[in-house]
C-alpha cells in the first residue's frame, strides 16, 4: 500500500489499515518535513493558546508523531521530503523524487491512496511576492508569523479574506496586542458559512473589539517599501497601513498528480470518487482535502475540506482496501469555529444558498440562554433555522453566540442526517438540568418560534428585512418592551422608539399609534413575541416582533441608529 | 380555564394559552406561597452557587414571578395558599379552600388542567420525624437546610438516597465544607440512571472528594438525641454520625385529587393521559410531574418527572384547549446532572433495563477528549452505548466525565428520536474545530468502537466483566501499553501488570505469556485496542482491551488492587 500525503487522511488510512491487517506493507510519501500535524491548531499557535508548534505534532500521550513514531507504534514507513511526481497506473507504481538529494525512484503498489490535500490560494495581486506576506497553511507559516509579531513588535497586521481561517487568524493576531485590519471582497464576514443576518453578530463583535473591518471592498494592490515589505494595502474603497499581511482567501484541492494520471476531476475541482472513495481506477483511492464529497441535503457534489472528514474518509479507505465494503456517507457541510469569544457554525444549506437552489424557504432567528439564568455560568445562543416552508423539512442551520452553540448545531446536523423536520426538533427529549439548558432548550425554543411563524400565530421581522425597510426608506414604529433597568443598561433610544415594559402594555397600549408597521423588541424575543400577540388581538393590523431580540438589535444598532434618531 | 398547580406545567399552560387567546379567563390555583420557581435550582442554592432563593423566582429580565407579575405581564389570575379539594366533573367546578382563612368556595371551569406535581417520598423509618430531618423539594426546604449549615456550622450531614437529587445535594453540602455521608440501599449510585460500570466513575470521584459512601446498605433507623435531633444513622452494615439528614429517596406523583374525581391512574401511579394530555374526561387535562408519559424506545408507559417535560406538556395542553390538536411525543427519559465536576446523564434504556425487557443487547464503553488535546481546555468524556446486537439499533446511552458529555448525550437522544442505529452515529457530520471536538469526535469514536466489537475485529472486556472475573477468582494478565511517563504519573503496578509501551510491543511481545487471558490497558482505550489487534494476529488466543481506558481502570483501582498485588 502506498499513501501519498502524510497530514490527515493519509496517516489515518495507515493506522486503520494496520489494525485490520498486521502484514500489510504500508508506505506514506510526504512532500514536507512534518507529518500528521494538527493543522486546525495553527491559528491557536499564532494566538499563543497553543504554546509550542510541537504540541500540534504530539499524540495525547505526548509522543511526537514523526516517522520513527509511525515505525515503532504502527509499523508504517514514512518517507518525508519526498515528492510523488508521477503515477504509472498500468504498472502500478509511483515515481518518487527525494527532495533533498534529487534522486528519483519507483515504488510499486497494490493499492494507492491519494491524500494530497489542498493548496492555499494566493491571488495574483501586485506586491503579493513581498517578504512580509504569508499564508497560514503549514506549521512553518505559523512559526514565521508568530515570531515576526513577537520580534518585530508588529503593530498593524492585515488579514485578507474573512473566511474561517481569516477570522481565526485575525482573532489570534489581535490577542497578541497587534491591531488587525480584515479585508473581504464580499459584503459580510464568513460569506460561505453565514447568511448576512447572522454574520452581523460576528461583525459587531469584531468592531467592538477594535478590528478594522473592510467588507465589500476587494484588495487592489499591496504597496511595498524599499525593503520589499508591504506597508500599505490598497482596497477598492480605502487603504490600510500594515506591517504584516496574511492571505487567507481559501484553498483549492491539490489534484495535479491525479490529473496527470488521467483520473477524473469532478465539478468541484476535487478528485471524483465513488461512495467507497475509489477513483475511476479501482486500485486508486482518494480522501481528505483533495477529494470531493456529496452534499447530503441536495445530493449534489460538494467540496468542504475538513480534518474531521479526512479522518473519517481515511477509515473508509482502509476498510475498503482490507476488503470491507464500507461507504463514506454524504456530508452536511457542518463547519464551526471559535473566534472573538463567539462559537459560530453552519450545517446544511444557508438561506441564500437554499433560495438559489429553488427551495421554498422559511427561516426563524431566535436567541436564548444555554443554561438557566440563575446558574452562575450562562451565555447567549442565537440560532437561525432554514427549512422548507411547505413541509417544514430542515435544510440547514446557523448558530452564533458566546454560549454552547455547537452543541445545538450538532443536534441540528443529526436532524439533517435523518432528513428531519422542524417539528422533530420540538419533539426532542434533550437533557435538562440548570447547568446545561433552560427548561425549554434554546433549540426547542427556536423550533417553537419557527412553528409559531409557520402557523401565522404572529408576524415577525428578521434583521435582514428590517435593514431592507430602512434602506427602502419605509417607516415603522419600534416598541421596546424591556424593563426600565434593562433599557438603562443597554439603551437604544430615539424619537422612533417607544418604551413600554411588557407589564404596563395592557394599560398603556393605546399610546402606540395604530397606523403603519409596529415592531416590538426585547432582550431575547420572548416578551416582544407576547407583546406582538397582544397587540395583534387589539387590532394593530401590522405588528411584528424582531427575531433574535437584543442580540440582533445590538448588532443592527450601527445601521439603524440614523433611522431611529432622525 | 382553571389550572391546579403553579410551579412548572401550570404557569406554562397559562402563558401559552394567553398568547393563543387574549380573551380567555385563566386562573391558577396553588397550595404553596410561591409560584413558578426553578425547583431544579434548589441544590444549587444549598451549594451557594445560586446566591439568593429569590433568584429562582426571577425571570431572565430580573422580575419576580409572583401573582402580580402574572396579572400584569400575562393577564393571568393566581390564587396562592389555596387548595383544590374536590372536582365536580358533572357541574364542571372545583372546590377551593383558602389555606389562610379556611374559607371554601367553588370555581367553575370550561377546561381544567391538573398540574399537581409530585410529592417527596418519606420512608417510614424510626426517627424520621426528628427536627433535623429534611427533604429538598420546596424553596422553604432549601432555605432551612442552607441556614442550618451556616448557622449551626454543621460538620457532618447525611443524605439518604443516591438518586439525582441525592447526588446533587451531597455535592452542594460538601461544597459548604460540611462532610457528607451518602446512604443508598442499592449497590451503586444513581441506580435508576446509570449501569454499575458507569456509576463507578462517579463513585470513585465521590470517594476521592471525601464523601462517605454507603452503598447496598439500607437505612434501618435514625437515632435521636434528647433534643429530638438525629445524631446517628443506623444502616444495615454500619452507622454514621450526623447533625443533619436530607431524605432524597424519590418522588411520587400527586394524584389524590384526580383519583377522588374518578380519573384513571396509570400503571406508573401517575395520571393516565392520551397523546393530547387529556385524561378520561375530555375537559380535564393533566401534565407535569403528576402525569405519565410514553417511553419512546419501548412504547410502554413511563414516569420521568422533569421540568423540561412539564414545560413542553404545558404548551401542548394550551394548544389543545385552544383547539389545536397538538400531540405530546413519547419521551426518551433523558436525565442529566452536574455533580462533583462531572457531567452525567442517560437517555433511553440502560443495559440492565434493556436485558430485563428481553432485548439482545450489545454495549460499548469508550473514553475520549471533548476537544483536541493541544487546545488549552479539554476534558474527558466516557460514553456507554446500549444497542440491539442483531440490528445495531440504539436502545440507550449513558455518559459521564468532566468534559462536554451532555452535548454528546443530546445527539444520542436525537438518534433515539429517529430510531437510528449505531452506524448512524458514525455517519454524522458533526462540527469540528479544536475547541469543540477531536478530529474524530469522541461520540463517533464510541460508535466505531461498538462496530469494531460487533464485527469481531477485536475482543474487549468491560469494567463489569473485569470485576466479575476478579470475583470469580479467574486469572488474567494485564499489559499496560502506556508510556513510562504516563505510568509514573498515574501508576497502577503490581506483579500481574506488565508494562510495555505500545512503541516497544513489536519487539517485546514475546515477553507476554501466551496462555490465558491477556488484557491490554492504556489511557483512552485506543493504544490498548491497537495492542490487542497486534497480539491477536500474533496468536494470542484470548486477548482483550479494557473498554474506557484509564478512566474506568482508575475507577476500578479499589476493587482491582488486591488482585493485582496478590
Amino acid at each position: 500500500m502506498v499513501i501519498i500525503g502524510g497530514v490527515a487522511a493519509g496517516p489515518k488510512v495507515a493506522a486503520r489499515l494496520r489494525r485490520l491487517s498486521i502484514e500489510a506493507e504500508i508506505t506514506i510519501i510526504e512532500k514536507g518535513k512534518l507529518v500528521s500535524y494538527g493543522s486546525c491548531g495553527l491559528p491557536f499557535y499564532v494566538g499563543n493558546s497553543v504554546p509550542e508548534i510541537e504540541d500540534l505534532l504530539k499524540t495525547t500521550a505526548g509522543l511526537i508523531r514523526d516517522p520513527q513514531f509511525f515505525k515503532d507504534q504502527k509499523g508504517v514507513n514514512i518517507l518525508t521530503e519526498t515528492e510523488a511526481i508521477a503515477i504509472d497506473r498500468r504498472h502500478k507504481n509511483v515515481r518518487l523524487r527525494d527532495l533533498t538529494t534529487g534522486e528519483e525512484r519507483e515504488l510499486d503498489y497494490d493499492y494507492l491512496v491519494l491524500a494530497t490535500g489542498a493548496t492555499e490560494v494566493v491571488p495574483s495581486l501586485p506586491g503579493i511576492e513581498a517578504k512580509n506576506v504569508y499564508t497560514l497553511h503549514h506549521p512553518e507559516d505559523a512559526v514565521k508569523i508568530r515570531s515576526l509579531i513577537r520580534e518585530k513588535k508588529v503593530k498593524h497586521a492585515t488579514v485578507i479574506g474573512a473566511g474561517l481561517i481569516g477570522i481565526e487568524t485575525a482573532d489570534a493576531i489581535l490577542s497578541r496586542q497587534t491591531k488587525v485590519a480584515l479585508c473581504e471582497s464580499q459584503a459580510s464576514v464568513l460569506p460561505k458559512l453565514l447568511d448576512p443576518d447572522i454574520a452581523i453578530l460576528l461583525e459587531s463583535r469584531m468592531r467592538a473589539r477594535g478590528v478594522d473591518l473592510h467588507l465589500g471592498s476587494p484588495v487592489k494592490a499591496l504597496e511595498k517599501d524599499d525593503d520589499d515589505n508591504v506597508n500599505r494595502v490598497v482596497l477598492e474603497n480605502g487603504e490600510v497601513e500594515t506591517e504584516l499581511v496574511v492571505i487567507a482567501v481559501g484553498v483549492r484541492p491539490e489534484v495535479s498528480l491525479a490529473r496527470q494520471a488521467g483520473l477524473t476531476i469532478g465539478v468541484t475541482g476535487a478528485i471524483q470518487v465513488n461512495q467507497h472513495l475509489q477513483t475511476d481506477d479501482p486500485y486508486i483511492f482518494a480522501g481528505g482535502d483533495c477529494a470531493e464529497q456529496i452534499q447530503h441535503v441536495t445530493g449534489g457534489k460538494a467540496y468542504v475540506p475538513l480534518a474531521s472528514t479526512a479522518n473519517k474518509q481515511g477509515r473508509v479507505i482502509a476498510d475498503n482496501i482490507a476488503g470491507r465494503k464500507t461507504e463514506f456517507p454524504p456530508i452536511c457541510g457542518t463547519s464551526v469555529l471559535q473566534a472573538f469569544d463567539l462559537n459560530i457554525g453552519r450545517t446544511g444549506l444557508g438561506e441564500l444558498e437554499a433560495k438559489q437552489l429553488g427551495y421554498d424557504v422559511m427561516t426563524s432567528l431566535s436567541t436564548g440562554l444555554d443554561a438557566t439564568h440563575y446558574y452562575p455560568v450562562h451565555d447567549s445562543v442565537t440560532i437561525k433555522l432554514v427549512a422548507e416552508a411547505s413541509t417544514g423539512h430542515l435544510l440547514g442551520a446557523q448558530v452564533c453566540g458566546q454560549g454552547e452553540c455547537i452543541k445545538r448545531l450538532d443536534i441540528l446536523a443529526t436532524i439533517l442526517h435523518f432528513r428531519g423536520k422542524v417539528s422533530d426538533i420540538s419533539s426532542l427529549d434533550l437533557g435538562y438540568a440548570p447547568p446545561f439548558a433552560t427548561a425549554i432548550d434554546v433549540l426547542i425554543h427556536a423550533a417553537n418560534t419557527f412553528e409559531n411563524k409557520q402557523l401565522g400565530l404572529v408576524k415577525t421581522i428578521t434583521p435582514s428585512e428590517l435593514l431592507e425597510q430602512v434602506r427602502q426608506g419605509k417607516h415603522f414604529h419600534l416598541v421596546d418592551v424591556r424593563e426600565n433597568e434593562e433599557v438603562k443598561a443597554t439603551p437604544f433610544t430615539g424619537p422612533k422608539v417607544q418604551e413600554i415594559p411588557l407589564g404596563e402594555l395592557r394599560n398603556r397600549y393605546q399610546e402606540i399609534p395604530k397606523a403603519g408597521v409596529v415592531i416590538s423588541v426585547c432582550q431575547l424575543g420572548i416578551r416582544s413575541y407576547e407583546a406582538a400577540c397582544f397587540l395583534k388581538e387589539k387590532d394593530y393590523k401590522d405588528v411584528r416582533f424582531l427575531e433574535g431580540g437584543m442580540s440582533t438589535w445590538e448588532a443592527l444598532r450601527y445601521q439603524l441608529l440614523e433611522y431611529i434618531v432622525e
